[in-house]
C-alpha cells in the first residue's frame, strides 16, 4: 500500500486535534482512500506540554525546520500562524517541493499572490480549507461543487467570536464589554481580541473566498471593514422589533465592472437562513446562477472542527499523489484580472440610524431636513418613551440611499447642538437588494 | 490545452440544463480548470421540441448508443432516469471504459452494488452527486470533506415534492389531497406522485448516503419507509402547539451493531435548524465525530440546481483525466461488511398519538390502561374541544418507547369499540435522542 507522509508544524490546539486524527483514525482513513497517510513529524517549540496523544518515537520534535528539510515530507501542514515564520515555514516548503495545507487566512490574505505564485510555479498545492469557517467544507464548495457556476454572492458570518458576543449581547442584554468578557471567559475570544472584534479576521476569510469565486484578486486594503465594538443592546432591541437579527457579515458581490467587498454589522431578517446562526457557529450563504442559494453552516472552530478540515485538505492532496495527478486542483495567483472592489462610498443600501438627540421640539425636521437635502429618504421614524432628562433615542429606517450621502448627512446632523452623541449607523441587508 | 469529450444522454429538464452550462459556461470552466470540456453529443428520442439551445451540428442526437459506442467520448452523463434502458447504458458505457455521471438514485439504490463493482473492475467512476439534494454538495462533503470523521448519523429533508406539500398544509390549512394537487399544478409534483409521497424517492437516497457515511451497504429493502399521504392539518396544528414542525424525514444513525435507516414524518422541533426549510428546499444534517453537526441546505431539485451538480461530476472527472490520476475517488462495493439495519421494531423514540375516541367517560382510562400494559408511559394528554357529536381527538406525546410495544398497543386500542379510525402514530426526534 502506498505511504504518503505528514509534518504537523505547531502543536497548538488545531495541530493537536490533527495529530490526534492521523493517529487515530489512521485505518478509516486508509479503507476508505486505499492508500496509508502516516504522521511522520509533529513540531512545535513546546515539546514538554501533554497533549494526550502517544507519539511514535522520533515524531515529536522542537524544530518546525526539520520536518521542512526532511526529503520523505511529502505533506507539510503549516498551523503555527502570524506572518514570519510561518511565511518562512512555507515558502522553504514550497521550495523543496512539499505541498502545504495551512488554517492561516492572515497570511493567506495579505502575502498569498506570492506563496501561490511560488506553489504555481513548484508545481504543489497550498490547501486552505480549515482557514475559513472551521469544517465547513467552503472552498470545496465553492472550489469544486460550483464550478460550472457564475458566483454572484457570498454572505457569511465567518467569527465564531464575534457571533458569540452578539448573541450574548442579544439574548442577556449584556454591554458589548460584559459580553466581550464572557466570550473571554468561556474561550471563544483571545486575550487580544482586536482582529476578531474589529473585523479583521472576518475580512481575511471574505478576501479569500472572493478570490476564489470570482477568479480574481482582492486587495484586502480595498475592503470597508467595521466591527462590533459599537453594537448596544439598544441596538438590538430596536432591531428585534423591525424583525432584524444584527449579525457581523462578510458581504461579496459580483458587480458588472467590480465586485462589492466588505465587512460590517449589518441587520438582517428572520426569514434570512443566516439570522438562526447563534453563538460561535459560522455559516455562508453562496448564490450561484445556476444553483440559487446554497448554504453551509457548521462549527467555525475549535480544535477537531478545524481539525477535520486540515485532514480533508491533507487526503486531498493525498489522493492526488497516490493516482499520480498532477496539478490537479490548479489555483492561480495573479488572478485572471484585477477588478476593482467598489468603494465605500458607492454603496446604496437600507439604513438604520439611531440618534441621541434633545428632547426639543423641532428636533426631528431639523435632522428630516438635513437628510432631505441629500436625497435619503426615510421609510419609518420611532421614538422609545421618554426620559424626564438627557437625549432620547430617535431610530430611523431609510429607503436605499448611497453611502457617500449618508456619511455627509450624518456628519452634519451629529454637529448639530441638539445631538448628544455621534449618531449610530447599521447597514440593512436587505433581500430585495439582493436582486437589484 | 487538453480537451475531455462528454455525451449527454437524455435530454430532458435536467439534461437541457447541463447541456446549456457546457455550452454557456465553456470558457468559465476552462479558465477555471486548465482544459476544455466538449458537449459531443446530446442523445434523446425525442430530438423534435425546441431546447433553446444552439447546438454543433452532429450534436444533437437520436440514439444513446451512438454516444456510448464512441470512441472519444471519455464521459457519458446517463438523464434517462429509470432501470431499463439507463442501466443497460451504463453498463454498456462501463464496459467500453467510459466514466458515468448520473442523477439516477432510484438506479443506483437498486442496482448499485453490481454496476459500481463493474466499474471498480474496468477502472473507471460513477459519480452521482446530483441523485441526491440536487446542488446541495452532499456526496462530495461526506466523501471528502469529511473523510476524517467516524459519521454518526444523517438527518435530511431530501425530497422537495413532499416538503412543498407539507408546507402548504401548514401554511394554508389544506388537506393533503388539495396540498398534492397544488403541487402538481405548480410542476412540483409527478403526475403520478407515489414514488416522492410514499417516501420511495427518499429512501433511494438516504441507501446511497448510508452505504458512502459507513462504508457498509445497506439493501434498500431493510429500509421503513412511511409517506406522507396519512398527515393532516389537524396533526400539523396540534405539533405546533407542541413547537414542532412536521417533515419527512431520512434519519440514518450509525449504531453498535447496526445501523438505523428510515424514512418516516417526524416531528422535530422549531430549535432544529431543518425546521425552518421550507417549500421545496431541501437540507441535510451530518453529524462527524469531529465536526459536530453540519448542515447544507438548498435547492433540491429543478433543471439549473441539478445540472450544476452534474457538472460538478464532469469537471472531478475531467480534472482526474486531464492530470492523469487513475482511480483518484474509489467507491467500493460490495461493501467492507455488511452490519443489519436495525429493524424498526426496535427503535425507540417518542411518539405523538392521535386517537379518534368516543367522547364518553372513562375512555381516556382505557386508553391509558393498554398503553400502560406495553410499558409505554404518557408524558401528557391533550384534548381539543367537544364537538356535540361523533368522536373528539385526544392527542397524547408519550416519553421514550419501543415501536413493537407501540404497535402491539395501538392495535389493541384500534380494535376497542370506543375507538372510531386508526389511531395516528408520528414518531418524535427529538435532539436528546441524538445524544443518547
Amino acid at each position: 500500500m502506498k505511504e504518503v507522509k505528514v509534518g504537523v508544524v505547531g502543536c497548538g490546539t488545531v495541530g493537536t486535534g490533527v495529530c490526534r486524527i492521523l493517529i487515530e483514525k489512521q485505518n478509516l482513513i486508509e479503507s476508505r482512500i486505499g492508500a496509508s497517510i502516516k504522521l511522520k513529524y509533529a513540531a512545535d517549540i513546546d515539546t514538554e506540554t501533554d497533549r494526550g496523544i502517544h507519539f511514535d518515537k522520533n515524531v515529536f520534535v522542537k524544530d518546525a525546520f526539520q520536518v521542512v528539510d526532511d526529503p520523505e515530507v511529502d505533506i507539510v501542514v503549516e498551523l503555527i500562524g502570524g506572518n514570519t515564520i510561518a511565511k518562512d515555514l512555507m515558502l522553504k516548503a514550497i521550495e523543496k517541493g512539499k505541498h502545504v495545507v495551512t488554517a492561516n487566512k492572515a497570511l493567506l490574505a495579505e502575502e498569498g499572490k506570492g506563496l501561490f505564485y511560488s506553489a504555481s510555479e513548484k508545481g504543489v498545492a497550498i490547501a486552505f480549507e480549515a482557514s475559513i469557517g472551521g469544517c465547513i467544507p467552503i472552498v470545496k464548495t465553492i472550489r469544486e461543487s460550483l464550478v460550472g457556476n457564475s458566483i454572484k454572492s457570498i454572505t457569511g458570518i465567518l467569527n465564531g467570536t464575534c457571533n458569540y458576543i452578539l448573541t450574548k449581547i442579544e439574548d442577556e442584554g449584556l454591554s458589548f464589554e460584559d459580553a466581550l468578557a464572557m466570550a473571554q471567559d468561556n474561550g471563544f475570544a483571545e486575550a487580544d481580541p482586536t482582529l476578531d472584534i474589529e473585523g479583521g479576521d472576518t475580512a481575511h476569510k471574505i478576501c479569500l473566498l472572493s478570490t476564489l469565486s470570482y477568479g480574481t484578486g482582492v486587495d484586502l486594503s480595498d475592503v470597508y471593514v467595521e466591527g462590533i465594538t459599537g453594537i448596544t443592546p439598544l441596538d438590538i432591541e430596536f432591531a428585534k422589533e423591525f424583525g432584524y437579527k444584527i449579525k457581523l457579515l462578510a458581504i461579496s458581490k459580483a458587480q458588472d465592472t467590480c465586485n462589492a467587498v466588505r465587512v460590517h454589522p449589518a441587520m438582517i431578517s428572520y426569514d434570512n437562513p443566516l439570522s438562526s446562526v447563534n453563538g460561535s457557529l459560522n455559516a455562508i450563504s453562496v448564490v450561484g446562477d445556476a444553483t440559487g442559494e446554497i448554504v453551509l453552516y457548521g462549527y467555525g472552530a475549535g480544535m477537531m472542527p478545524t481539525a477535520s478540515a486540515v485532514i480533508s485538505d491533507v487526503v486531498d492532496i493525498a489522493r492526488d499523489l497516490v493516482s499520480g495527478a498532477m496539478n490537479r486542483l490548479a489555483f492561480s495567483f495573479p488572478p485572471v484580472c484585477t477588478p476593482s472592489v467598489l468603494p465605500i462610498n458607492e454603496l446604496t443600501t437600507n439604513y438604520y440610524f439611531r440618534f441621541s438627540a434633545a428632547d426639543k421640539p423641532g428636533v426631528l425636521s431639523t435632522i428630516a431636513g438635513v437628510l432631505g437635502r441629500y436625497g435619503i429618504s426615510i421609510k419609518s421614524v420611532h421614538q422609545k418613551g421618554r426620559k424626564s432628562k438627557g437625549p432620547v433615542p430617535i431610530v430611523m429606517l431609510t429607503h436605499k440611499a448611497r453611502e457617500r450621502d449618508v456619511r455627509q448627512a450624518i456628519s452634519e446632523i451629529d454637529s448639530l447642538d441638539v445631538i448628544d452623541s455621534k449618531t449610530v449607523i447599521i447597514r440593512i441587508e436587505s433581500d430585495q437588494e439582493e436582486q437589484e
